[in-house]
């Protein structure tokens, strides 16, 4: 993949329900430019035959699409992470329009990812949870009917504009390290943690997790930022010295 | 019609072909906030029952589209009409994009209009003659597929951004704590990790220090963000639950 596509943001379809949708997006995204598609779980399995007419001729971002079990695993290697969502809903994540999220894609260092939900019902909070931010298209209070193409070409409408803009260069700033390295940080805390029971009663457990995430996903840290804090961590596990 | 409503540009649909597709149209219109539709030589005639389901609830928009015999007739009281497409022609009019179309809506005295052209065929000549400019999407020259509701969301969400639609919110979003908060975080961490000779050896302990506070600084966590770790460190201090 050449270095102007990595660039650009990975759209990533959660769930999708219709083999018709993914192909209405796969025609979204071409129509601006965007080429890499990342699929989790599609419903009806991959590849999908209802896909390809509805492409109309996008077929090059069908058959390049990869499937992942996971979201967590499908932005493994994305620094920047945004879930679209038009609900309002429990998370404190700074939320940007699609102007404002590609305005920082194009000046990001690190891959992007846009996410989208199932059709019917949108993302779930654990999709939510990965991200740095929510993406809300804002839209008429009285009427919120965006369909999944259409929330994708919106998205792929904004960033298309910053194409053509001469990257602000910010050498010194390390991006953000990949989700797996946050993965990693993440997970081993959470292997000290568990024996100390600190995520029990059970019933509150998942909720822990997710706020413990979410307060480790907002710094954005870069991958020596996130060494450091393993050693960190490596060294409180250590008996004390005398 | 309300004064808000006649700053809103008219949607006109020139021969259109399916119902389905004008239902679409009014589905991506009011979603942004645009209501009024006009129809010229509706090729299977008005009302159209494909049109309907298409329309998602965006019934307002089809029980109040307006037919009309002839382009000019449909614009008669616009004073800015705008034509969309893709195709170069042989026209020496203005080229503007949907969003430059839209400061001059949002800034326009009198009525708008944006004129689009039947599926297949898209404007004709004379209907493009009517025009004061061509309003065209830049669009992947490699890639150019926008379909009749693909093109009039991207207009009517552009149009949009001029108007107070509901913005995103971020009333959940909190302040960084106060820097005696961090303080407090900075210091029960490096009480912890002093003992696990972490700051050893000395001649590296102003460097890692410094290291450790930039980590932490660096997310502006809030005082809920800052309790949650303190909470972590504490248990991590703790002994094993049996």
């Amino acid at each position: 993949m050449s270095e102007a596509d990595t660039r650009k943001p990975v759209i990533v379809l959660v769930r999708p329900q219709l083999g018709e949708n993914i192909g209405k997006a796969a025609r979204a995204m071409l129509n601006f430019g965007l080429v890499e598609m990342r699929l989790v779980e599609p419903r009806d399995g991959w590849p999908n035959p209802a896909a390809g007419p509805a492409a109309a001729g996008a077929d090059i971002v069908l058959n390049q699409a990869q499937v992942f079990a996971t979201t967590a695993e499908a932005v493994a290697d994305c620094a920047h992470v945004y879930a679209t969502t038009v609900r309002k809903r429990g998370v404190t994540k700074p939320v940007v329009t699609p102007e404002q999220a590609s305005q920082e894609i194009a000046a990001a260092q690190g891959r992007s990812a846009i996410l989208f939900g199932p059709e019917r019902s949108g993302l779930e909070t654990e999709d939510v949870a990965l991200a740095r931010a929510i993406l809300t298209v804002p839209i008429n209070p009285e009427f919120g009917s965006l369909n999944l193409a259409q929330a994708v070409i919106l998205c792929a409408y904004e960033w298309s504009k910053h194409e053509q803009l001469v990257q602000p260069t910010q050498e010194d700033l390390l991006p953000p390290a990949p989700q797996e390295d946050l993965d990693g940080l993440v997970a081993h805390l959470e292997g000290m943690l568990a024996p100390k029971g600190y995520f029990l009663p059970e019933s509150r457990a998942e909720a822990s997790r997710r706020t413990l995430r979410g307060v480790l996903t907002k710094p954005g840290w870069n991958h020596l930022e996130v060494r450091t804090l393993r050693g960190v961590l490596s060294s409180l596990a250590r008996p004390p010295r005398d």
